[in-house]
């Protein structure tokens, strides 16, 4: 069976932000995402293509086989998978001040917040906020860096001074100049946000009596790397938190 | 002036490894990376080439101004940026024991290596020692994603197994089921091993009386995520070393 024109118009469209609201819908690509995504049953799946004859029928879903030029015309990778699912996005998440939150103020990588939903994945954080100015959660870059993940991490949209300012929780913004975040003693509920690749932390955010945390910087003559990647930082940054309530398990 | 006929030859050979190793030159990309490694004076710059008329004569060493469409032609970039440099390789490294040294058994992604020699400039780690397997550091992917930091760590390819075995340096092996980093008394001077992206740390650098070290996994039930990227591994590890030593400067 070849590739309806209404599916290739349909999945082409959802590589964007708009066509994706247009119709509550989003692609995720590879076998073993793919299958993480049928399997963990947090969205609900709406189509399946596959162009591996053999392989369709064992996600245990109906699968339309394609060839792998058809896959590849609607695939948002240079090399694609031999798999594409397309899932409903369903209802936005609603907030909840569950045990420690990540917040992300304005974040433009999509492999950025990829790495950080895998991130939160391994540090159990079960909320990240999101300002709106933050990349979709949805865009194909960022599902795929989520290797699945994003089935196990809420990500939620909203105005985030408003969310922060009516929020009882310790604020810790991740900024240049602050305490060492090895002399801070972090409490194990609270906000850490993190801050755009370029411009850090909005102004805005940087309210009196909020801490500001600092990733301390190794070298001390001549240094010239200027700043961490900001998922390396936030990986940082939780690593020391659970490490210092000592919550790890082996 | 146009590009030359021979010029376009030599620069789009130096993207394969093969390419770099007959010519002994890599290329660099990226007004800021160029001006970077031109300052750093760490590689001499054979070739320099603009699109930017303006500013080509600001980087203060002859320049050649192209076209963008004739500088799209060599570089590796999709998008590239107005730059791009030719630099001579040099002579190899020479290993030495150091302070703390960072090995690497074959760690394939380019993106990865980059981010980690990015990483070891951070935490002052001045060696990398890579086992031949690993991927090349003059591959445009690595010294793009170094952001200029290959001018301040060294990276030396040797045989790993050999050159650990002659070591009298501690050392460490990340890797699966170890014993937890935040319980691990790490020495100070030492040779920290990360191994490849898919099956870890080869089994001959396992030896006898080595510490096994391993970033212990937050979520207790219905874990999912399978691992950390090898990069985000060795920020977490790197900085627990560095705290338990109390080396940062801010």
């Amino acid at each position: 069976m070849a590739l309806s024109k209404n599916n290739y118009k349909l999945i082409r469209s959802l590589q964007t932000k708009k066509g994706r609201a247009k119709h509550g819908l989003f692609v995720v690509e590879g076998k073993k995402s793919v299958k993480e995504f049928i399997r963990s049953n947090q969205f609900q799946i709406r189509m399946l293509f596959s162009s591996d004859m053999d392989g369709a029928h064992n996600l245990g879903k109906s699968c339309e086989v394609l060839t792998k030029l058809e896959l590849k015309s609607i695939s948002s990778l240079s090399n694609p998978d031999d798999y594409l699912g397309v899932f409903e996005i369903g209802l936005p998440k609603t907030p909840c001040e569950d045990g420690l939150i990540l917040a992300l103020d304005q974040v433009n990588d999509p492999g950025n917040l990829g790495t950080i939903i895998r991130l939160c994945d391994w540090f159990d954080i079960k909320q990240i906020w999101c300002d709106k100015g933050t990349v979709d959660q949805f865009n194909p870059k960022v599902v795929q860096a989520t290797m699945g993940s994003l089935n196990r991490v809420e990500v939620v949209y909203l105005d985030l001074e408003q969310s922060i300012n009516q929020s009882s929780l310790n604020v810790y913004l991740s900024d240049m100049g602050g305490e060492s975040i090895y002399d801070t003693e972090f409490s194990e509920t609270g906000i850490l946000v993190m801050g755009n690749e370029a411009n850090g932390v909005s102004d805005k955010l940087r309210t009196r009596g909020r801490n500001v945390v600092s990733i301390p910087h190794y070298r001390s003559e001549g240094a010239k790397t200027e700043s961490l990647n900001v998922a390396m930082a936030t990986g940082l940054i939780l690593g020391e938190i659970r490490r210092q309530h000592n919550l790890f398990k082996t």
